[in-house]
């Protein structure tokens, strides 16, 4: 079994590491023991990305003298609700769990997103692992300490900025990922090359054969997190760069807005996305269309939807698109403010971007 | 007018100044402009506090170029719920807030607590300025920044630790507030001297006439504020030191546990559970018994009952206040964690007091 890779995430008193590869649970015994200082881990579990990793979990768990308390849960984006999160509370209550006991998510990022703002608040604040079980999650949610729950209002409106304590990123729990989920979190890992690593975007490049495949993975998921990383070590409550990694989102965002329900998935809106932000960017003369075209054969290569005629849900229609833009929650004040790029690794902010361009742009794309 | 006085709380990136006295509402005209740089002022209030000093209010605002968004509360110690916090954090998205923007909370600490931990969720974090309008929160709830909410497992055991921007403690906020009220208050003023303040305990025996009258307490209210600050510049998220400010609490707790509904408040319960420390200090030879005796008399000066047959709600029963401070949440492991002191101004965490002591203690009290 190779050695799992260590990410550290630099954020002075609530710095923490990032494992992953192969054996990163296993590596993560000591820390988990010394996280759980009750004899208990108390795990918030998705119930089916569990099960076929459970008896794996509790062996280590018992390795480090810990018995296994699950709590399950199940539905997706629609746990991440008040309700689930007053259920869960109650749930902790019940089990008197104290201020220096972590609480371990298990799963994918509404998982991570509903466990961590449940830490966040418990007894004002308990430790929080991340045991991430998507690609998505793995490059993207579990790193950050953005938590949080939906309300009628949209989504992620309501949350916390909570650190995890550890995030353990195992390479074991993507192998049984349906193909479609993988190649959602590849976009995330594509992102951060355009936004700021050009050398990383080179290294996607030069893949040969699957890209998808653990093996080629597992060295790039942890160049994501890196990469992540730095940005929220700079910027850990989003007052200024850490808003470059919604390159694409916003744009994403409104795709899933308007897609049939249950057809597009997230990481699929954001490829799409990233490329429409490119193209929009050449667009405007900030940098060449060759940029769109290399990040689009990137995306392809995984069998990610580059062009908005590829994106499930649809069709797709530029006026209610633009619209849906207007209402994203980063939006202040007056104008779209869009992450666009000058190249490769070259993002930045743009302010004040007229919704009418937008318009006339996405209505050349469909 | 005299000036309001300033009391800084020094917490590097999170540091803010509190405003005491008579003018601190036009004092703080400025910063209110800088903290709703939308135009407008979005206040949570208890509409019966609010009522007498809305106009004085509404102008401060209009001179700050704001106008007054009220969000009306009524119901006190109810409002802490997972139902409020739910209903207050849908009026505030109903508004777009955005995260630069202040919420105002206007009233005593139940809604200070509950406007507090909306603030924090909110968008994962808003600014938040305190208005507190009765002399507990003045001196105790409106600086530290924790925030929460009760659940059916007991109080603020879901909440978060938000600092505010701004706490603005006027004096006029004061002047309606009932006698009983007040006097309340000023137990947690004499608790400050008798936890790490001698001098503050014996300005407050050296106090001539009557100890409430608002000339008297101001600068008494920023004794207690600063030595509040300087617990919490130590210890925020009340790892260590910040526990010896539930001085009182313990034994407090219980009482308001038992008490028929209705008949104690916080306060009372507090200034009988101070004295009971001290008391239960001297008879583990921590002290001496005069000094208990000095604590009696500074509270009983504002009319606060220091023995349990004063203390209304009764009568009380050793054996259930005893095992309601065991399930306090600040005991971890076994055996009572009870703040107890060594003289006036010396007050230290002891743990594992044994629960028969305490009983044995209690009934010889009663």
């Amino acid at each position: 079994m190779s050695k799992p890779l260590t990410v550290p995430v630099e954020l002075g008193p609530a710095s923490y590491d990032v494992l992953i590869g192969q054996g990163a649970l296993e590596a993560a015994s000591d820390r988990l023991k010394a996280l759980c200082p009750r004899g208990r881990a108390i795990v918030v579990a998705d119930e089916a990305a569990l099960a076929p990793h459970r008896a794996r979990l509790e062996a280590v768990l018992a390795g480090a003298g810990l018995s296994l308390h699950v709590i399950a849960l199940s539905g997706g984006e629609s746990i991440k609700s008040w309700q689930s999160l007053e259920a869960l509370t109650g749930k902790l209550l019940d089990l008197n769990m104290e201020r220096g006991e972590a609480l371990i998510a298990f799963g994918g990022g509404t998982v991570g997103d509903l466990a961590g703002f449940a830490a966040a608040i418990m007894k004002r604040g308990c430790p929080f692992v991340q045991m991430p079980t998507t690609l998505l999650a793995q490059v993207d949610s579990s790193v950050g300490g953005k938590t949080g729950i939906n309300t009628a209002h949209g989504k992620n409106l309501v949350g916390a900025f909570h650190q995890p304590a550890l995030v353990i990123a195992d390479s074991a729990f993507l192998a049984t990922l349906p193909r479609r989920e993988l190649a959602a979190g590849y976009a995330e890992i594509v992102k951060a090359g355009l936004i700021a690593d050009a050398a990383l975007f080179e290294r996607l490049e030069a893949v040969t054969g699957d890209p998808l495949a653990l093996d080629t993975l597992t060295p790039l998921i942890a160049d994501a997190v890196a990469f992540k990383a730095r940005i929220v070590a700079e910027d850990e409550r989003e007052g200024s760069v850490r808003a470059l990694l919604n390159l694409g989102h916003t744009f994403g965002h409104a795709f899933e807005a308007d897609a049939a329900k249950g057809a597009l998935i997230h990481g699929e809106a954001v490829a799409c996305g990233i490329v429409l932000a490119l193209k929009y960017s050449a667009c405007k003369g900030l940098c060449d269309a060759a940029d769109a075209r290399r990040a689009s054969a990137v995306l392809e290569k995984a069998g990610l939807p580059a062009r908005i005629a590829d994106l499930p849900g649809g069709p797709y229609e530029a006026t209610s698109l633009t619209a849906r833009m207007g209402s994203d929650k980063k939006n202040a004040g007056a104008g779209l403010t869009l992450i666009l790029a000058r190249g490769i690794g070259k993002a930045f902010i743009a302010k004040g971007e007229a919704p009418a361009d937008v318009e006339a742009f996405l209505a050349g794309e469909i």
